[in-house]
């Protein structure tokens, strides 16, 4: 039996493309098959929506999924949000990690993301981070869902390999508790990025803090951190894209904690 | 006179959103009050079109601008790409160089995109150039024109802060007679950046090259480099998002270089 758009469990799925059902189901959609091969990875597929061609070309996929279901071109159509979604669309458990969970894993480099809205910056931030060697990245304040389908694209499998945390805005005490220095990205930082790698204070195990494009970060965070860090600015343009300075940032701790 | 939409010269440059008018003309629009103030520094507007609350509101704008033509609000919906492009798009001359202009300049620093198609990412990395202080950018082979709207405003204004350069794929001569070093990014290169950086390697004037999200870069400049180079991956992440590599790499060379 295939499925299609108007099947009732297709309808249900789609409705996890707003955030009001995700919030309320704890679930959310990947697609594509490198998203659905790290959710397999991972564990957390419920279920796999799957054209039958999809089945056919990604066979050892689709041998992973507990529930594989057929589904017509309109059910993907209707389940997608990309237009070449590749056949396959999953439905996902959410798997953030409570922030005490992933502080007590002692990670030596942490991101967190204040009150970005931005999906594409989030998830790309989030890709950033675990190729950096990141161990967790914290969604604070009012930030963009982590299973936002533009962030789960964004972030090309990086959702399902660090732990993903949600949490209120003030994770600084917390994060200072588990022994990370707390680093706050700001244009008009006191200290510059490269004077601090040259003096050494980027080797030990940090926390940076990025805000949001538009507004940077919120005065609370910037006022409870350890430091304000501002990247060096060494020709005309008047600040980098977020997640470029996200990216210098990063890499600039995982090369002085080598 | 208010002009509207249909007035023959906001038709005209209305126009300048295709690639084929921008070429044939030699000319591009810039739209909001910071790409309009960028290119009235840099001497290349034309005709400033501007609804009468914006020439109120940026009034320092419409008194630089040799022409100043007010434009309606449909006028303006006609002419704008964004949604809020805040009253103001200038019609500018395009202001590329020849490489041979820019090389003999002597630039330490130089980023080269090569077939890259995303206007987003081309601008994300012209502005991310101009910070880490680079000379010239070059758009080389079938890439994206850098008077794509989308990529002038991903610049944020840097398209007039270095020299922009159109060029056929196979500038890696010409970069070497420049005295430039050429590193190619690849996800496979034999070099590691944190170990050129290192080795000192960095240190030399650098020119780099990026290919596509898609495709990498094309074999020949890849052959003809001096070296390839890989951004070192330290957790389960594939790959960088391109625009985030070349935040890291033209880092580590500005870095290098001081």
């Amino acid at each position: 039996m295939t499925f299609t758009a108007r099947t009732p469990r297709v309808a249900a799925a789609r409705k996890l493309q707003r955030r009001r059902d995700r919030d309320q189901s704890g679930r959310f959609l990947a697609e594509g098959p490198q998203a659905v091969r790290e959710a397999l990875a991972a564990g957390v597929v419920l279920e796999l929506f799957a054209t039958a061609e999809a089945i056919e070309r990604h066979a050892d996929l689709a041998a992973h999924a507990e529930v594989v279901s057929e589904i017509s071109e309109d059910g993907l159509a209707a389940l997608a949000e990309t237009v070449q979604p590749q056949g396959l669309v999953a439905v996902c458990e959410q798997i953030d990690v409570p922030l005490k969970e992933a502080l007590a894993k002692k990670p030596r480099l942490v991101a967190v993301v204040a009150e970005i809205r931005d999906p594409g910056n989030a998830g790309t931030i989030l890709r950033t981070a675990d190729a950096a060697g990141a161990g967790a990245v914290i969604f604070a304040g009012d930030a963009v869902d982590p299973y936002n389908g533009k962030c789960v694209r964004a972030s090309a499998g990086s959702l399902f390999h660090v732990d993903v945390v949600r949490s209120p805005l003030d994770v600084v005490t917390p994060l200072r508790d588990a022994g990370l220095q707390v680093l706050a990205t700001s244009g008009y930082g006191a200290d510059d990025l490269d004077s601090l790698a040259d003096d050494g204070v980027l080797a030990a195990p940090t926390a940076w803090l990025f805000g949001s494009e538009a507004h940077g970060l919120p005065a609370a965070l910037l006022d409870a951190a350890d430091r304000p860090v501002r990247v060096p600015i060494y020709g005309g343009a008047e600040s980098l894209n977020l997640a470029a300075a996200a990216a210098v940032c990063l890499y600039a701790s995982a090369r002085a904690q080598r």
